[in-house]
């Protein structure tokens, strides 16, 4: 029978190749986001208006992961130049080499952030350490209000939450309090901020940017 | 250094199990069904619906995905005695084998239909074969009129798309050309169809799964 490397090696492979990530973007003074959600949450569309209502004040490179296509990329490069699309294929996730690969395209020591938008799952993009500073989990209103009670290892692995799309609250059923609550049963550290990427409502998440940027 | 078996080979396993499951599934006279879609998309709101609204018509089973907690079972044994959780922890989608485990709980001759409510996820579910007759994928118009085109796999695997929560076409940006001509270049025999469970509007899928059923 063939053999292959086991699973955990597969893992400590992607730590080692995290761990050189963290250090080089470390040393380049850059603050790294590793961004996780739902497709159609709005990952894409609030990293549009960020790039917009950053500008001339913070200066951010995006990698982008997809199966497919290139619109993401395409729609991000229109408000930034430093933009790197992944395709991965049919991967449900980024693992570090591929950031790693992106990241050889951006000039670092020029930004202030690094948002890593990764492939549209709330599940196996987790587990791995890509060598960002900290994960952040994105949920919509319109998935309904029990997600977190649904994937708690996002929840618990992340130190930001964002619910978007609160302009469609008079239209879905959901219940702030029960979204609210079951994220701080996993996570009581978490911060939990709310937007509306449509409506242009994105002031917290901005806020939150401004505090983690380092220089 | 510790040897597993090839990746091919759990594949391989997983067919060898989906084909059992398939034959019994068969013998039993059931049509089955896996029910692949975003986290949030509606998938056990439409399922809860349809349980209801064919009530003494067609005698319906669910087998339902999910990493944690046993919500999903919990809301739809509300309406079916027939109904098996199964969690699966860190993973992002069902095998064949947890699905002949939960099927050997079902009095599968009782049955016309058997829904598999796979985890939500549009990535992995689709590269596994459970023993269904058909694979159906689920979008909703909050996702956007993008995911077909960004998921072209999970489209091309189905025999029928459902877009859901029509309902929030008044308040979401969403281009249903753009939504439809991506569905029809990816798989041009697919079936794709509306509805919105929120508005009780279900007919489209009752009709389908009317027709489906093997007697």
């Amino acid at each position: 029978m063939k053999q292959v490397p086991i699973v955990e090696n597969v893992l400590k492979l992607n730590d080692e190749v995290a761990a050189m990530n963290r250090r080089d973007l470390e040393a380049a003074g850059v603050f790294t986001i590793d961004l996780i959600g739902s497709p159609g949450c709005g990952k894409t569309a609030l990293l549009e208006a960020t790039l917009e209502a950053m500008r001339g004040e913070l200066a951010i490179g995006v990698l982008v992961g997809d199966l497919a296509t290139t619109r993401d990329g395409d729609r991000l490069a229109a408000h930034c130049d430093d933009v790197v699309q992944i395709n991965n294929g049919r991967s449900c996730h980024l693992e570090s080499h591929q950031v790693r690969s992106a990241m050889s395209k951006i000039p670092l020591e020029k930004l202030d952030i690094l948002v890593i938008e990764n492939v549209g799952n709330l599940i196996c993009p987790v587990g791995f350490d890509l060598g960002q500073d900290v994960k952040v989990g994105m949920f919509s209103v319109s998935e309904g209000d029990d997600k977190p009670a649904k994937h708690p290892h996002l929840v618990a692995a992340a130190e930001l939450i964002v619910l978007n799309k609160t302009d469609l609250l008079p239209y879905v059923r959901f219940d702030r309090d029960v979204f609210t609550r079951d994220v701080k049963r996993i996570n009581p550290g978490v911060e939990l901020i709310e937007v509306s990427v449509q409506n242009g409502q994105i002031d917290p998440w901005l806020c939150w940017l401004r505090k983690k940027a380092k220089r």
